[in-house]
C-alpha cells in the first residue's frame, strides 16, 4: 500500500483503490492502526485512538464494495479528529482535564457524521492546545505534540495533533477548527495543506465552542485534492449550527483540474510583511514568483484588527467557560485560565467596539477584494520554534511564542475570510507555509491556486527520519 | 379642509384630493402652519418648524400637479420627524443640549427623503426624550411634550413629540424610532395607530443611533391607511444601513381592502398579562373579543428577555456615547447620565450572554409563529400618567413610571418582530393601546387586522379639548 516517493497514500488514491476492490478498507485500516501504534508515542498526535470503531466501519465499506454498492467518494480513506468533535460514545476532551467529568457524546458532530457517511474511517481523536486557547501545540495535561520533521520542535496550535497526525502519514486527512489560525498554524509549521472555510461555510455543530463569532471547522491533508475531497465532503447547510449559511454547496473536488484562468492576485504587504523572519519572506517570494505575482497592496486597519479579534476572542471565550471558571479553576492549564480570568473582567464597550471595529475592516477588505481574486500572505511569522520555547525574535525584538504565531492569521479568521495554507519546503530547513486568501465563499479560487502551486512543486514534504 | 366628524384631515384624503387639484398642496401647508402655530405652545410637540422648506416643497407639488405630472402618493400630505432623524440644514438634536454644538446635517435621513419623494412635505422636527433612553416624552432641555387628550399627561416616549404632533392632528403622519418601545408606548398612550416593523426592514440611515442591534424607524398616524402609506413610502434596501436588509419590498396600502382570511391569532398571557391595570386588560379584552379570538398562550423566558433587552441597550448605547460622556457629562439628562455611566462599566460577558438568550428567545417565539399568525399583547401597562409622575402602582407594587412603561413592548422589539399598535378608546378614559404582533416580515398581516378592527370602531380618538 505504499506508492513511488511516498511512504504514506492520500485519500485520493485510497479511495479510488477500496472503490475498485483493488484495496480492501480493512487492510488499509490495520495497516493506519500499526503506523499509528508505531509513531504515536514519540509523535503524541492521537489521545484515543477508535480501533474498535474503525475495524466495523471498515467492514461496513467493504461490504459494499462486494455488494457493488457506492462506498463513497472517501471510501476506506482513514481520518481523525482534533479532541474536541464530539464522537459517539467518547468524551469530548477539547484538551482540557476538567472535561474528563463529562458524558460521552450521544451522537457524532456533523462535520464527522458527513465525513463517515462519505466513506471515511475514523481513527481517533487528536492532540489539541487546551480549550483551543493556543497557537503551540503545547498541552501540559497530554504533553505537547511533536512536530513529525523534528520531534523537538512544536507543531504549532490549537489542532497540533490534527498536523502532526497528517504530516506524521499516520491518517491522510485530518479535521480542525481555526478560531484565530488554529488550522493555519499547525499547518504551517508541519509542511502540509490546510484549509480554513468562509464563516459559515461548514457546520460546526458537536464540536466544542471556543469563541462563537470566530470559530471554523476544516481538513488539513498532504494535497489539494485530500483537502478538497474533506471539504466536499463536509458542505451543507445544517439546522443545530444557526451561522451554517444556507449558501448552495460548492464541491470543488471536479474542479481542481481546471486551469486557474485570468486571476488578479497581489501579495499583502504592510502589517503582512512585518516581524517575518526571513524564512517566512522566502517562502511568500517564492509563492508569488511561481505564480508571477508581483504587485504589493496593504491593507489598512489590520493591526487593529488583530487586537479586535483577541479581544472579542477574550470576552466570548470567558463568557462560555464562566461556570467552569467557577468551579474548576485550578484545573485549567494556568496560561488558559489567566487568559480567561481577564477575559471576565473586559468591559461590555470594549467587545462592542471591537465589534463595530469588525465591521469597518471587513468593508475595507472587501473593497481590496473588488480588484482582486486573491491575496497572499505568510502563514507564521517563523517556522516550527522548539517545544518549550517562550519567546521568539521578530524584527529585533523579543515576542512571546504563544500569542504571536498567529499574528498573520488572527486579522482574517477576524472577518471570516476562506484561506488555504500551502505549505513550502526547503532542504535541511523546517517547512513553513503560505496563506492564499479569497473573499467570502471563493474557497474554490484558493484550492485551484494551492494546486497549481502543488504542480509548481509546492508540496508537502515527507519527514526524513 | 375638513372633513365631517373629523376636524384634522388624514394623509390618504389630502393625497387624494391634491393629486385630483381639488385642494392646492400650499393651502394645506398654511392651514398646517397656522394650526401648529396655535396649539404648539400647548403640546410642546414641535422642537423645530421647517416653514420655508415646507412651502418650498408644497409648490413643487403644486407645479407638479398643475403641469400633469405624478406629484406621488403621499402628494401634499404634511410630515413631521422626531428630531433624531437628519434634515437637510439643520442640527440633529436627538432631545439633547449636546447636539446643539453639532454641524447641520448635509442631507435628509433616507426615511425623510423618501417620503419626500413621494411627495409628503416636510413640517418639521419633534420633542422627544434624551438620545432616545426614555419612555415618558419628558424632556430635561426642551420641556416635556404634552399629551393631547390631556395636557397635564405624558404623551409616552421617547417618540413623544411624534404621537402628540398626530394626536392632536398637526400633521397626520409623523416619524419615529423604536428600540425598546418608543413609536408603541406613546402610540397606546396618545391613542393613535404606530408601525414598528420588522427589524431591517426600513432604513434608519441618517437617524441618530441609540442601539444598533435594537433601533427600529417607523411611522405614527391616525388611521391605518396612512400607517400603510408611509410604511410603503420608506421601504427598499439602503446601502447606508447594512441591517436594512435585502428583502423584496411588500407593499401593503393595496392590500387593506382584502379581508384578513382565516389567520390563527391568540392572547398572549403569562408575562403579558402580569402587572397590567384594569385599563390595559379590558382593552386587549375589547380587541379580542372584535377578532372572537378566545385562545391564550404563553412564550416561556420573557421576563429574561426584557432584562437582556435592557443590557444590550444599556451595553452598546453607552458604547456610541463614550466620548460624550468623557467631555459633555455635566450636560446630559441626569437620569440619562446614570443609565449611560453604568452601561461603561457592565461586563462584556454580561452582554455576550444577553446576546447569546436572545438566539434563545428568538427561536422560542418562533415556535410560536409556526402555530399562530398573529398574538395580541397590551402595549403599555397603563394609560398615560401625569408628567412629573416618578412611579405607578402595578399589581399592587410601586413601580418607577420611566423604565416600567415599556413593559410589554421591549421583549418584542428584542427580537424584531413587527408590531401594529391599535387605539383603544373608552368615553371619559385616556385611550391605551393594543399590540398586534406578526412573525417577521410579516407586516401586511398585522396591519390588515388592524384595519379590521378600525372598521369595528377601533379608530383614533379626537381630543376634546
Amino acid at each position: 500500500m505504499k506508492t513511488e516517493n511516498d511512504p504514506f497514500p492520500q485519500a485520493q488514491e485510497i479511495a479510488q483503490r477500496v472503490r475498485s476492490g483493488e484495496w480492501r478498507a480493512a487492510e488499509v485500516v490495520q495497516e493506519t492502526l500499526r503506523h499509528i501504534h508505531a509513531s504515536n508515542g514519540e509523535i503524541n498526535a492521537f489521545t484515543g485512538i477508535t480501533e474498535t470503531r474503525a475495524l466495523r466501519e471498515a467492514a461496513a465499506v467493504d461490504r459494499k464494495v462486494a455488494r457493488g454498492e457506492d462506498p463513497g467518494p472517501l471510501a476506506g480513506v482513514p481520518f481523525a479528529v482534533k479532541n474536541l468533535f464530539d464522537l459517539q460514545g467518547e468524551i469530548t476532551l477539547a484538551g482540557s482535564k476538567i472535561n474528563q467529568q463529562d458524558a460521552p457524546a450521544a451522537t457524532d458532530a456533523t462535520a464527522v457524521r458527513r465525513m463517515t457517511e462519505a466513506g471515511a474511517i475514523m481513527l481517533g481523536a487528536l492532540n489539541m492546545g487546551e480549550y483551543a486557547y493556543d497557537f503551540t501545540g503545547e498541552n501540559i495535561h497530554y504533553g505537547p505534540s511533536r512536530n513529525p520533521h523534528d520531534r523537538l520542535r512544536m507543531t504549532g496550535g490549537s489542532s497540533g495533533g490534527s498536523a502532526a497526525a497528517v504530516a506524521g502519514g499516520m491518517v491522510p486527512i485530518a479535521l480542525g477548527s481555526d478560531t484565530n489560525g488554529s488550522i493555519r498554524v499547525p499547518s504551517s509549521l508541519c509542511g502540509i495543506f490546510g484549509l480554513k472555510p468562509t464563516y459559515g461555510r461548514l457546520s460546526r455543530a458537536g464540536a466544542f465552542p471556543f469563541c462563537p463569532s470566530l470559530d471554523h471547522v476544516g481538513p488539513l491533508a498532504r494535497s489539494v485534492a485530500d483537502l478538497a475531497l474533506a471539504y466536499d465532503a463536509m458542505q451543507g447547510t445544517d439546522a443545530a449550527d444557526p451561522v451554517c449559511a444556507n449558501r448552495p454547496n460548492e464541491l470543488v473536488s471536479g474542479l481542481l483540474a481546471e486551469g486557474i484562468g485570468d486571476l488578479n492576485i497581489a501579495v499583502v504587504g504592510g502589517y503582512f510583511a512585518q516581524q517575518a523572519t526571513p524564512a517566512a519572506e522566502q517562502a511568500l517570494a517564492r509563492v508569488a514568483a511561481a505564480l508571477q505575482v508581483s504587485e504589493q497592496i496593504e491593507i489598512p486597519g489590520t493591526a487593529q484588527a488583530r487586537a479586535a479579534a483577541y479581544l472579542i476572542t477574550n470576552a466570548e471565550s470567558s463568557n462560555l467557560h464562566l461556570n467552569r471558571l467557577r468551579h474548576h479553576a485550578a484545573d485549567y492549564d494556568p496560561d488558559v485560565r489567566d487568559r480567561m480570568l481577564a477575559g471576565t473582567l473586559l468591559p461590555a464597550s470594549w467587545s462592542i467596539q471591537a465589534q463595530r471595529f469588525r465591521h469597518w475592516y471587513q468593508a475595507e477588505v472587501l473593497k481590496v477584494f473588488a480588484r482582486y481574486d486573491l491575496l497572499l500572505a505568510p502563514a507564521t511569522p517563523m517556522s516550527a520554534p522548539a517545544i518549550g520555547q517562550r519567546t521568539m525574535e521578530l524584527d529585533g525584538e523579543q515576542m512571546l511564542v504563544r500569542p504571536h504565531l498567529g499574528l498573520y492569521t488572527q486579522p482574517l479568521s477576524f472577518i471570516g475570510l476562506p484561506v488555504v495554507v500551502v505549505p513550502v519546503a526547503s532542504t535541511g530547513a523546517m517547512p513553513i507555509g503560505v496563506q492564499i486568501v479569497a473573499a467570502p465563499w471563493q474557497e474554490a479560487k484558493a484550492l485551484k491556486v494551492a494546486r497549481q502551486l502543488e504542480l509548481h512543486g509546492f508540496t508537502s514534504p515527507i519527514p526524513t527520519r
